[in-house]
C-alpha cells in the first residue's frame, strides 16, 4: 500500500520556532502565485514545469527587486547576469529540466511579448535541474504550451508539492524528491513580514531530519538506489519585506546555506542556485541591515522545511529504464525521530 | 555608388605596433573556425547567427579553459554561470539576436546531443545583442537549421565581416556595424602565441579612430540616424597561450576595457560581455602572471581593430520601418585622419 | 572544579566517516605549521594572534595557489582582492582581533620585508573577528612582537586549541569558543590527500552537535549569557591536493557552508570568511573537477569538527567588565547525545 | 626654468562637452572635502597621504551608499569586502603608499574611535599605489600623525593636485604623476547633480591626450625613464545623485574603463580600483537605471580629466637613488595637439 504524501509539519516534524504563514507556502507572500505543468506519461517521461508568478509584475510594476546567488554554478540559470546588473526580476520565474531550459525560456519570452506588445528586450528567468535519472531528458518534452499553462494557471492558495511540475522527476538525498514550499512570519522593526520559499530539490547527501541522519541505504530496499548525475537544487525565496537587491542577495546566500541542514553534500555536480525577490518595490526605503536577522532566520527555516516537504510529499516513482526512486518512508523516519526524542509533536 | 567594404588596415588604419597573424582574424588561432548564417530578406529581417567553433573541442578535448567577463550585465549570456564555476568552454560559442537567443541555445543543444549521444548535461554558450533597430526581432526568425548551419559550416580562413551572421542587423557608434575580427602575435617568455578577437558590435558612443572622434552627426546625412535601444557588445577572445581560467578572466576584462578606445559610451542599455578561451588545455602549465602583459596588450589591440573592422566592413542598410543605418564613410574618415596626421599609412 | 578541555573526538563525538590525519589537525598537511601568541592579562585583555604558516612559502615557492570566499562580508580580510586576482597566497595567514587587524598586517609586512630584502610589494593576508565581548578591544593590544612571535614560533605538531591566540577572547553559539582544528584523509583518483582546517570561531546560533541542538540557555547558568556583537568566523582550509585557485574557491565556499552543521545562524553581524590554499603549486596539473567530491566532503567534515573543537577545548572565561562566557559543559552535551542515541562512542 | 604646473583645462585641453562644477574638482560635490599630508624630504622620501572626507558622515549619517570596483586586484584596498556586503562607506577614504597602507588604516581607526567612543567595529577604507620608484617605500614613513592631519585638514575648495599627498611619489604613462581631480554637472530627470573624481595615478601605458599619443620616449630626455614596478591607479568618484550601492558599482566600473582614454595599458602589475559613493543616502529613492546614462558620461569625463590633471599638475621629481621622473612638458603636448587640430582652445 502506497504511503499517502504528507507535509513535514503534518507528520509532526517542525523546523525552528518561527510561526508559518497560513498556508505554510510561498503563496503566503501576498501576490505570489504558483503554477505547475506535470509531464508524466507513466513510462519514460517524468518532468514538467513550475512557475512562480508575482502578480505585482502585471499590476503596475515592470520589475521587482531581486537577486541571485550561485552556490555552485554547475547548471544553468537563464537570465542571471541581468539580475546581477540591474537587481530586478522582470518576469515570472520558471523551473524545469536541464535540457528543456531553453525551450522554457523561449516560451516565457512568448508570454512576455504577449504582455508587452511593443517590447524588444526581456529577461526571462529560468532555472533547471537534471531529472535524467527518471525521465528521458533527451526528448526535451517541454513545449511552449506546457510553460504557458504553468504560468497562466498560477494561483494563490496551497501549491501542489512533491512529484509535480518541475519536481516530477527529481531525486534528493537518495529518495524521490520534487517541489516543496514553506513560509515564515517575522517581525522586523515592529512590522510583520512574510518570507516564503519554494524548492526544486535534486541533490546528493544523507537525508537529515531535525538533525537525525536518515541514510537512504538503511531506509529503502537495497539495489534500487542509483545515484543520479548532474543533480542540483533551485531555490526561490519571496518576501514582502522592503529589501533591496543587495539585501536580497544576502537572503539568497542563506537559502543555499540552509541546504546543509537537511544533509546536502554540496557535490561538484549539484548546481545550487537561489533566487530571491520582494513584492515590495521602491519607493519603500530598504530596511536597515541591522534589523535584517529575522529575515535571515526565516529564510533558513523556510528553505529547510521546503526541502523536507519536497521529499515527504513525493511518491515512489518508476522512471525511465525501470529505475525506481523510493519515497522517504514516513513511518521509519518518525520512528527514528521518536527514538532520538527529536520528534516535534505526535503525528 | 556604394562604398566597397574594406578592413581598417586595408584603409591604412592600423592599431598598435604588435604584428597581426596572417589573416588578422580570430582564425589565426590554430583550430578556431568561424561560421555565419545570415538572415536578410531585404525587408524586415536583418539578423543571423555567428558561431566560433574551436576544433579542439571535437578532437580529444571535452572542454577548454575559458572565462567570461560581464562589463555590463544588461543582456543575456546563456551558460555564463557554469563557465564561472568550472572555468571551461564545452561548446561552440554562438552569437545571435536578443529574442532568438534561447532558440539558438536550444539548437546548439541539438548539436551537442548529436555529438555526445549519451550525454544528459551540456552547457551551450550563446550571446546576443539587440538588432531590433533594423530587424523585426519579435518574429524570432532564427531556427535550429540556421544555428546548425553556422556551426557546421564554420571554417578556418578569413571570416566574413560586417553585415553578416549575428552582425547583419547591428549598429554601433551611430553607424551600421556588424561582425569584426583581428589578431595579434606576441612573444611570451620566448614562445610565440596568437591572440584573436571577434566582435558583434552594437553600442553607443562617438566613433573614435586612432584617437580622432568621428561623430556620426557630422559624417552621415541628417535625420537618418536614430539611436537604437538595448544595444550591446559581445566580444570573443581566443588564444593558444597556456593560460588558465583565472587568467582568461583577466584577458576578458581587457576586452571590454578596449571598447573605450573606439569611443564606447558604456551606456546603461549596452550589455557588454567578453568570453575568452584558450585552445591549449592542461596539462600545459599556465604562464606565470608576471609574463602575461603581452597577452593583455594583444587583447586590447585585437579588440580595438575588430571593432573598427566591424564598422568599416559594414554596408549601409535599410531595415524594418525603412530605417536607414549608414556605413561609416571611409573617405571622410581618412580625410579627417589625414588632417590630423593620424593616418597610419596611405590607403 | 573546572572541566578539563577535551577535543570532540576524545569525548566520543565524531564527525562523518572519513579518517582523520594522525594529528587530526591542519598540521597534518605536510609543511603547514601553526603558531599562537596569547594575550591574557587575567583582567581586561583576552586576545591574541594565530598564524598559519606553510613552510613551502619559504622553501622555493614565492606563492601557493589560494582562494578566498566571503560568506558574509561584514568584517575585514586584509589582502583578499589580490588573492582573488592572482589566485595565490604569498604570506603566512594571520588571525587576530578586529581592531588589531591593521597592526597585525603591518607586522606581517615587517616579517615579509625581512625575508625579501629587496621587495617593495607584498600581500599579507590577515583575518579577524571581534572579541570585544571579553577583551578591551579598543586598546589594540597586539604589537609587532606578538605577530612575529606567532609566525616565527609556528610549528608542526598538534596546534593548541580553545582559548589561545586569536581565539583567546572569542565566543560562539552562546559559549566560550576559540581556535579549533581538524583534518581528513581522502583518496582522489587513487592518490591520498589531506585536508586540514583551522577556525577562529565567534558567531551566533544554537550549538548543534551531531544534529542535536544544545541551546546555551539550557546548559549554562542563567543571566550570565550576553550576546556578543560583531562576531564572525574565520576559516582556514589547507590541502596538499593539486588544485588550482578556482577549485580552492569551491573548497572555500564549502567551508562556510559547513558552519550550518554546528548551528550557525549566519547573522548580519557575523563576517564569515574562508581562505583555502594548497601546498602543491603548479606544475602539478590540477585535479579534474569530476574527481573533486572527496575533497569537498573532507572540507565539510574537517570544518565541522574544527568548530566543535574550538568550543570543547575552550574554558570558561571572565573577561572585561566581569563578563563570563561559559565553556560548553561536556557532560551535559554527552548526556544529551546519549539520550538521543547520537553519541558516536563512549567517552 | 621649471614649468609652472597648470591644469589641463587651463592649458586649453578640455574633455567632453559636459560642464564642470565651479571648482572642476571632487569638492564640487557638496560636503566632500579633501586633505593632504605630503612627505618629501628632498631626498629619499616622496610620499604622503590624501584623504577624501564627506562631511555628511559626521553630520547625522553613520554611513553613505558606496561601492568598490576592482579592475585589477593586484594591490590592496583595505575595507573592500565590507563595502561589497553592506554597500556603505563608514569612514573617510584615505590613499597612501603600498607599504604604508596598514599604518594608515590603523591611524584611520584612531580617528574613527575618537569620533565613536563606544564603538568596537569600524571599516576604514584605505587604498594605495606603489611609489617605490621615487620613494624609499620600505621605510614606511607614514605615521598616525600624517593620516590624522590629512583627514582633519580636509577642506572644501580646490584640492591641491600633482605632487602632493598620496601622489607625491607616483608616476604614470612614463611621466611624473600624482593627484588629480575634476567634476561634471549633469541633469538627470530634470534634477541637477554633480559627479566628482579624484585619482592617485600611477600606471603604465602611453599618455594619450584628446586621442593623440604622447609617448614619453619622444617627449622627455632619453635615459632618464625607468619603468616603475607595481604601479596602480586608485580612483574615487563622489556624487550627490540619489543612487544606491548597486548603481554606484556601475559608476565605479566606468571609472576604471575611463583609464583607457588616457592610454592606460592595464598591465598585470597595475592594481586598478575605483570607489564610488554618494552624499545622498536613503530615504531618497534611487534613480531609475534608465535615467543613469548622464552619470555614466560624467564619470568617464571627470575621471579622464582628473588623470590629465594628475599629470599636468605634477613637477619633475628627483627621487630615491637619484631617479628622475619628468613632468609632462606642456608646450610639447600643446604643440602636438595643435598640429593635429586637437587643441580645444588657445592656451
Amino acid at each position: 500500500m502506497e504511503q499517502v504524501p504528507r507535509r513535514a509539519r503534518d507528520l509532526g516534524i517542525t523546523v525552528g520556532e518561527l510561526p508559518t504563514g497560513p498556508l505554510n507556502a510561498i503563496t503566503d507572500v501576498a501576490g505570489v502565485t504558483v503554477g505547475h505543468t506535470t509531464i508524466d506519461d507513466g513510462a519514460d517521461l517524468h518532468t514538467g514545469v513550475t512557475a512562480v508568478v508575482p502578480r505585482q509584475l502585471g499590476a503596475g510594476h515592470r520589475s521587482l527587486p531581486a537577486a541571485v546567488y550561485v552556490g555552485n554554478g554547475y547548471g544553468k540559470l537563464v537570465g542571471s547576469t541581468q539580475v546581477d546588473e540591474l537587481g530586478v526580476l522582470e518576469s515570472p520565474i520558471v523551473l524545469t529540466a536541464t535540457l528543456s531550459v531553453f525551450r522554457a525560456a523561449d516560451a516565457l519570452l512568448t508570454y512576455l511579448m504577449d504582455r508587452h506588445p511593443g517590447g524588444v528586450s526581456f529577461n526571462p528567468l529560468v532555472g533547471e535541474t537534471n531529472d535524467a535519472h527518471l525521465s528521458d531528458i533527451r526528448r526535451r518534452p517541454v513545449t511552449e504550451r506546457h510553460v504557458l499553462d504553468a504560468v497562466r494557471s498560477a494561483s494563490p492558495g496551497p501549491p501542489a508539492e512533491g512529484c509535480v511540475g518541475a519536481g516530477t522527476g527529481t531525486s534528493a538525498l537518495g529518495f524521490k524528491a520534487g517541489i516543496g514550499t514553506s513560509s515564515r512570519r517575522v517581525g522586523v522593526g515592529g512590522s510583520p513580514y512574510t518570507v516564503g520559499a519554494l524548492v526544486q530539490s535534486n541533490f546528493s547527501g544523507v537525508l537529515t531530519v531535525r538533525g537525525v541522519p536518515m541514510p537512504a541505504a538503511e531506509l529503502v530496499p537495497h539495489g534500487d538506489r542509483t545515484e543520479p548525475v548532474g543533480n542540483s537544487c533551485m531555490i526561490i525565496v519571496a518576501t514582502d519585506a522592503p529589501v533591496d537587491a543587495r539585501q536580497l542577495g544576502r537572503l539568497a546566500r542563506r537559502a543555499v546555506f540552509a541546504m546543509s541542514r537537511v544533509g546536502a553534500a554540496y557535490t561538484h555536480g549539484s548546481g545550487d542556485y537561489a533566487i530571491a525577490f520582494t513584492t515590495t518595490p521602491p519607493p519603500r526605503q530598504p530596511l536597515p541591515d541591522g534589523l535584517i536577522d529575522p529575515l535571515f532566520a526565516a529564510v533558513l527555516d523556510a528553505v529547510e522545511e521546503s526541502l523536507l516537504n519536497s521529499l515527504f510529499m513525493a511518491v515512489t516513482t518508476v522512471g525511465v529504464r525501470g529505475r525506481i526512486q523510493h519515497a522517504v518512508p514516513h513511518q521509519q523516519v518518525l520512528r527514528r525521530l521518536a527514538a532520538t526524542g527529536r520528534l516535534s509533536a505526535p503525528a
